[in-house]
């Protein structure tokens, strides 16, 4: 089972920077109320607790049929549609596009550059499409998915139908109309789980399927730490406890950035996975913590610097793993240079997780309030127990700040502007403020 | 040129959260004592200033050996040797390992998992190695260069000294002795150019030619700026521009998270880059600014709602690229689905351009303070111009701040630590901390 070491967060440890099991039981009611709403279920959008327990076979076949003639696999989507996917391949499967086939490729933008190069390295004919969108008009999905059809028609003809795989909302939005219209093969977003907490659904799953992953391994994961999770003690819950860590720093000492530092290379996009999680689910109303994404041992060369001596404005939490699954011994080679002498006889894992002891140890002894989350291992079964982990403190944490983990009403504005630019019916007026926007600008340029 | 429309940074446009032209007049005489320390080089590691004008006669011979005989070329280095690098591939060649050779890997980190993965894709004996290291003792890179040293003469016998390039001080350290005592070929860092400035120097030049660019065309966009870049003007020098805009917001605002958000995905390793620039050069003593990696129109669907209503810390800059080079025309299929029907006709540049102008104007609209970077194209020249641009807008920061923008003396206690773990002479006190240090932890466990 995944840990939490949170010693370093207290006051005893780490002097007046750090919290106190006393700040913890001032604001008892505060988390005995946000653990209630959970619990109880008070958003609808909590129904990503029940996926654990979800029926696999229909992405499993899906997976087979993809996995028996597919050279490549694309995935059309953004945001929760393409970053929980994402960690799951570079977790799993590293470097998978040089070793294994499909190749995955996830097209999140509408950048054209990107998308022709996806063109020059792979072969329509060979290749099958994922369309993920909940609501199923996003627009950056939209387009690409407008653009591939076409293509695929033309590559393909009649076939170019069985190709494609929409996941969308069971019922509802354009992208169910069309896999109805075309009878092409679909699976579900259930309509309560939202695009961020939908990385244990058919979004994440059948990827993982694809990438010749057994799913269900994610979702035991994902149950054997669930009950834990819905402990009524905060002492007792590590999603609770991480939730009232970071809300507590923040309240009591203004530490608002919360720097996630995974050391494993292939934990870098999980990183980014969490970073839309908890930035898009908590902040809102002038409110929120800025989750910041980061990876061992490499950004010791980059931000370790800020976080040791910048600003009085972070918590560091590392994620420790214990084993790494392989190993590499540093060879007994320049004897003669001293400065080398000390590596031999070491492995890379004895470096590695040396290198994230002494950081946590250093940022103790500046009185940088840190914690560590230990993972037993890398694999599919514990990947599950990080994702539902994460999901659970972003909702615990939602419920203490008091906002609501899952909308993001802040977004709209820039989509309508956008619909406005493209000309989409009903948002004249958005084309037209954009007009007198550009006419007003331009005095402050260099 | 690459320039700066500044207007949504200012009162008269986005209200009180704004600067305004008197309280850059406020401050004129510490940006006028900030310029002149950067102009006199009050620091002898401006010296990045002059790189511009180097030769590359021995890295473009260097290069072509490489690029002769090498199916792959694998970069051992961390921080600046090897962010800098990431992003010119990435920036200037997308997706080059599928299309072209020699396959690029870059290993910053001492994961053992990633380095079992490059010996499964790549044959040693068409690897060629660059050892990237300014002092010749980062621990990490020392580690993976024993490792590869080792590997190669089992692979190559006594002919695997050709195969590696060592990147360092031209004079001192343990890589200088042993380029010298093995005969491997050399490239220098220049004594006074710092690690997370070296991109201009043979450390990112020698990729640039590697996978087959003129690094020429990045220092005639570096020395096209440089003038610019030195003018004691901050209304016409856009990097002491940028400097006082976020010092200003940081000082006025308490807006101390800089997010940079470039609209083109080859671009997301350039944020990367900026990040351990700004982060490692500012932050110290208490002071420094946040760098924030971001990416349109992907994060959008991420970080947008948190920029739109969370707390009011932060500020966003956007790259805009205004050609892409390619663009791809969204067709005319689906016509009978309403929600899609405003797409057909426009292209995906125009689609990711509109993005980002309405995303910038939300911003505004909601009194968010943004401002805009905009590239003519992403090509060498330009790239050199943004990388000149953010080391001299770095510099001044520096100055404006009152910090040292090239040391980061925040890093020593973890690195003696981990020497301290794996045993290095002269470091045995520091061992006992750390076992002194796990008998205390514990108790805060779940």
């Amino acid at each position: 089972m995944i840990g939490i070491d949170y010693s370093n967060m207290m006051e005893e440890v780490i002097g007046i920077n750090g919290i106190s099991d006393l700040s913890i039981k001032n604001i008892s009611s505060q988390i005995e109320n946000a653990y209630n709403m959970i619990a109880n279920r008070e958003w609808k959008q909590l129904e990503f607790i029940d996926l654990p327990s979800q029926d696999t076979a229909e992405i499993k076949k899906i997976a087979r049929y993809i996995r028996k003639s597919a050279d490549n696999f694309l995935l059309l989507g953004i945001g929760g549609s393409a970053l929980g996917p994402r960690a799951i391949i570079e977790a799993l499967s590293p470097f998978h596009n040089l070793k294994k086939k499909p190749r995955v490729f996830i097209y999140d933008n509408v950048d054209p550059r990107t998308l022709k190069s996806i063109f020059t390295v792979i072969d329509l004919k060979k290749t099958f499409i994922n369309v993920i969108s909940k609501s199923g008009s996003t627009a950056e999905t939209a387009a690409s998915f407008l653009i591939l059809w076409d293509k695929m028609k033309r590559a393909l003809g009649k076939e170019a139908f069985r190709r494609f795989i929409i996941t969308t909302d069971p019922e509802k939005g354009n992208l169910r109309k069309i896999a109805n219209d075309e009878k092409i093969l679909s699976l579900p977003v259930p309509p309560n789980v939202g695009g961020r907490y939908s990385v244990l659904s058919p979004v994440g799953l059948l990827t993982t399927e694809v990438i010749g992953i057994n799913c269900n391994e994610l979702l035991e994961g994902a149950s054997s730490i669930k009950s834990i999770c819905l402990k009524n003690d905060v002492y007792k819950n590590p999603a609770l406890l991480f939730a009232v860590l970071l809300f507590l720093m923040d309240k009591e000492k203004n530490r608002h950035i919360n720097v996630m530092v995974p050391y494993m290379d292939s934990l870098k996009f999980l990183s980014e996975w969490f970073c839309q999680l908890w930035a898009e689910s908590l902040g809102k109303g002038n409110k929120g913590l800025t989750p910041y994404p980061s990876l061992g041992t490499t950004d010791q060369h980059s931000q370790l610097q800020l976080w040791m001596e910048g600003p009085q404005d972070k918590v560091v939490f590392f994620i420790k793993v214990n084993n790494f699954g392989t190993d590499i011994k540093i060879p007994a080679v320049f004897r003669n240079i001293e400065g080398y002498n000390y590596l031999p006889g070491h492995t890379l894992k004895e470096l590695i997780n040396s290198e994230q002891e002494a950081t946590e140890l250093a940022l103790t002894k500046a009185g940088r309030p840190n914690f560590t989350i230990n993972v037993p291992e890398i694999n599919a079964y514990y990947l599950g127990q990080l994702f539902f982990f994460f999901e659970m403190a972003t909702a615990f944490a939602g419920a203490l700040l008091g906002v609501n983990p899952f909308d993001q009403p802040g977004v709209e504005e820039g989509k309508n502007l956008t619909y406005g630019m493209m000309g989409k019916k009903g948002f004249e007026d958005k084309k037209k403020e954009v007009y007198e926007y550009r006419k007003r600008k331009g005095k402050w340029k260099i």
